[in-house]
C-alpha cells in the first residue's frame, strides 16, 4: 500500500466530547475517504468519560487493582470508536471499529502504564477498508495473558504514532482542541502563535516543562521511528498546525522557539549538608522508593565543607517527600530542611540555543526587568528553566515571549 | 471440582445500579467465599447504562450497524464486572473480571441477537480463584471473526444459565430486584405471592405472555441442559425465591399457577376473506418479511364461504403491519381491514390445566363477572389467553388471581 493512500489520524477526547462532535469528525473523515484514501483513526474516550470512570473507582477503593482498572478504563475508547464507526457508516463510508486487543496491539505486562511492544499490522491491513476508516480504540492493548492494559497519560497519542510507525506511514496527524504547538500558552499570552514546525528534542523539552499538547512518550516514539507528528485543530482543520520532526525546517533562524511554564511547583531545600560522595544517592533512592518523582535538582556549595541541596516536586508529593527527607536528616548530617509550595517554573526552549550563553543572560535580564525574582536555575543543552514565585509565572511567560520575539508579528 | 464448591450467580442491572449497590453485592459474595466456595458471577450493565448507550446511538443513526452496536453495548457489562472485581478485592476476596471474549463464550455470527454455541470452560476453570469470584461480563460473546456479539434481551440470564450448564453445575442463581416469580404482577395485584417453584414449560408460557422476570431463552437453555434456575432477591437474600425446574415439586396440587398480562397490544382484523387454502401463508409471509412479529392469531368462519382473520401485534408495529395488510387486501379478496390499538391480554398459566376444560370456563366466568368483555381467545396446552380492552387489564388480573386462589393465604 502506498503511504499516500493511507493516513493515520488521532482525535482527542475534546474533539469527541458529544455525539454531535463525533458526527462532525465523521464529516471530516468522509471528505478524505472520498478520493480512495484509507484512514486509520485512533480515538480517545469521549470528553469526561475517563474521569467519570475514575470517579466510580474512587468510590469503591483507594487502591484499584491495575488489571481491573485497565479493563474498566479501556471501555471509554471502545465506546467512542464504535460510535464514530456508526457515524461514518451513516454517511455511507466503509468503517470498522477495533479494540486495542482486536487491532493486535501487544504491550508489556505493566498495568496502567504499559508500553507497546508490537503491533500485528497484518490484522490491521486485512481489515482496513479501501477508501474507508479503520477506527482503533487508543490508549489500550493486551499483554501476554490476553489481559487488557492501558498506556498511561497521553496513551492515545502514543497508539497513533506507534501505528504510523508500524504501518510505515511517515506521518501521524494528531487532531486536538488547539491549533498546534504554541510559542507560549495562548490563554496566558494572547500574542503567542502556533509554530510551523519544531524538532522532537524541542518538543520533548517543552512537554516535560509544562506544554500539555503532546505527551513526551508519543514524541519519543515518533523520534525513534522517524514519524512526523502533525498537530492540528479539529475545529479549524484549515489552519496549518505544527509538524514535530527531526529538525525544524521552516523557522530555522529562530533560536529560541517557545516559552513553557508550570504553575504548581513545590521545593525542598536541605541546608548545611556535609559535602561527601554519595549523599545525592542516599537521598534520592529512598525518595524514588516512596514514589516521589523529582524534577529539578540544584546543589550549591554554601559554607565551607557544607552544601545546600534543593529539588522541586509536584505539590501533591510534597508531604511524602518531606517525610522522607526529615527521616534522612540525621543520617545526612544536615542542618535543616525548608519547603516552599508557592512556586512555578518558566522555561525557554530552542535547539538553536546550544552553546549560545547569551540566551541565558537574556532570560535572566528579562525576568529581572519584569520584577521577577529567580529562585533556582537549571539548564539543558536546549532549555533554560527558572523557578519563580507562582504569582510571577504569567508575567514571566508574557515578558519572555516578547523578549525572544516569539509572538505574532504585527506586519 | 465438586458442584457444591462452585456456585454460578447472576446479578441484574438494578442490583448493580450504583457503586453503592456494587459494594453491597460484593459483601454478599464475600460471605459465600469465606468457606472456600468459588463463585462464577455473571453481571449485567449498571442500571441505565445500556439505555444511555442506546440513546447516544439514536442521536447518530436510526439504523446502527450490528457489529458496532454490539461492540458499544458490550462495554456496559465490562464496566460493571471490573468495578465488582475491585469491590471484592477491596474486601480481601480473590477476584478477577473477564469479558465474554476472555471467558471464551463463542456465539453465532448474528449481531444483536447471537446464540451461545460453545463455552471454553478450561479457560474459566483455570482462572477461577478457589474461595474467590470470577466475574464474567454477561450478554456478550465473540463470533468466529473475533468480533464482539451480544445476545439480545435477557442476554445476561442466558449467559449465566449457559455457564452453569457448561460447568456442569446443576443450578444457577439469578439475583434480581424482585423476590422470585410471582403469581401475578404484585404492582397490580397486592395479594400476588412468590411461587416456591415452577416448571420450565410454565415459566416459558409466562415469559411469552408478559412476565418480565426471566427471558424465555434463558429458561429454554435451563430446560435443555437440566439447569435449575433459582430466582432470588438481591435486597432480601433470605427470602426463598422461586426455583424454575423440570417439574414443580412443592406446589403440585395448584393447577393454575399464575396470571400474566400485557398492557400494550394492538390487533388487526381482516374481514370477509374468501376461505381458501394458503391465505394464511400469503398474508403472514409478507408480514414476516416486513419484520412484523405476530402474537396471537385467531381465524373464525363468519358468513358462508368467508372468514375473519385477526392477529395481535405490539402497538409500535401496527403501522407497518397495517400497510402490509392493506397492500394484500385486493389479492386476498378481503372485504375490509379494521384495527384496534387499545387492547391488552391476560393469561392463566399452569401445567395442571392440561385436559381440564373447566379452567377455561372458570376464566371466562370470572372475567364476565368482573364486567370484562373478552375480545379474542387463544390457548395452548398449559395456558389460556384472553384479549381484553386495555382499561380492563388490571381488573382482570386481580379477579383471576383471586378466582384461582393464587393470592396470599390469610391463615
Amino acid at each position: 500500500m502506498q503511504s499516500n493512500s493511507l493516513v493515520v489520524r488521532k482525535y482527542g477526547g475534546s474533539s469527541l466530547a458529544t455525539t454531535d462532535h463525533i458526527v462532525r469528525v465523521a464529516n471530516q473523515l468522509s471528505e478524505i475517504c472520498r478520493d480512495g484514501t484509507s484512514v486509520v483513526v485512533v480515538v480517545s474516550a469521549m470528553g469526561d468519560t475517563t474521569d467519570e470512570l475514575i470517579e466510580m473507582v474512587s468510590s469503591i477503593t483507594e487502591r484499584p487493582p491495575g488489571r481491573e482498572y485497565d479493563a474498566l478504563l479501556s471501555t471509554g475508547e471502545i465506546i467512542s470508536s464504535a460510535l464514530l464507526s456508526m457515524a461514518l457508516q451513516e454517511k455511507g463510508i466503509n468503517a470498522l471499529s477495533l479494540t486495542g486487543a482486536q487491532a493486535g496491539i501487544k504491550t508489556t505486562a505493566m498495568f496502567r502504564d504499559a508500553r507497546i511492544e508490537n503491533i500485528d499490522t497484518d490484522r490491521i491491513i486485512d481489515r482496513l477498508p479501501k477508501g474507508g476508516c479503520l477506527i482503533i480504540a487508543g490508549f489500550q492493548g493486551i499483554n501476554e495473558d490476553q489481559d487488557t492494559t492501558t498506556l498511561g497519560r497521553g496513551g492515545s497519542d502514543t497508539t497513533a504514532v506507534a501505528l504510523a510507525a508500524a504501518l510505515s506511514v511517515g506521518r501521524c496527524e494528531i487532531f486536538t482542541d488547539v491549533a498546534g504547538v504554541f510559542t507560549s500558552d495562548p490563554r496566558i499570552c494572547p500574542r503567542a502563535r502556533s509554530l510551523i514546525d519544531i524538532s522532537y528534542d524541542e518538543m520533548l523539552e517543552m512537554a516535560t516543562t509544562g506544554a500539555k499538547v503532546m505527551h513526551p512518550r508519543a514524541v519519543e516514539v515518533g523520534q525513534d521511528y522517524g514519524v512526523e507528528i502533525h498537530v492540528r485543530s479539529t475545529n479549524h482543520p484549515n489552519e496549518p498546525g505544527t509538524i514535530i520532526r527531526k529538525e525544524a525546517q521552516m523557522e530555522k533562524e529562530k533560536k529560541a522557539r517557545a516559552v513553557t511554564h508550570e504553575s504548581n511547583v513545590a521545593k525542598i531545600t536541605i541546608r548545611g549538608l556535609i559535602d561527601q560522595p554519595g549523599i545525592a544517592a542516599s537521598l534520592f533512592e529512598p525518595l524514588a522508593e516512596a514514589g516521589v518523582s523529582v524534577d529539578t535538582i540544584v546543589q550549591n556549595a554554601s559554607e565551607e565543607g557544607t552544601t545546600d541541596l534543593t529539588f522541586t516536586v509536584a505539590p501533591d508529593l510534597l508531604v511524602s517527600a518531606e517525610s522522607v527527607v526529615t527521616r534522612m536528616k540525621t543520617e545526612l548530617l544536615a542542618r535543616d530542611v525548608v519547603t516552599n509550595s508557592d512556586l512555578g517554573t518558566v522555561s525557554v526552549v530552542g535547539s538553536g540555543m546550544t552553546n549560545s550563553p547569551g540566551y541565558a543572560a537574556q532570560m535572566f535580564r528579562t525576568l529581572t526587568n519584569a520584577g521577577v525574582n529567580i529562585d533556582m536555575i537549571s539548564t539543558s543543552d536546549i532549555r533554560i528553566t527558572c523557578v519563580v514565585d507562582r504569582s510571577d509565572v504569567n508575567r514571566s511567560v508574557i515578558a519572555l515571549n516578547e523578549a525572544f520575539e516569539l509572538g505574532i508579528t504585527d506586519e
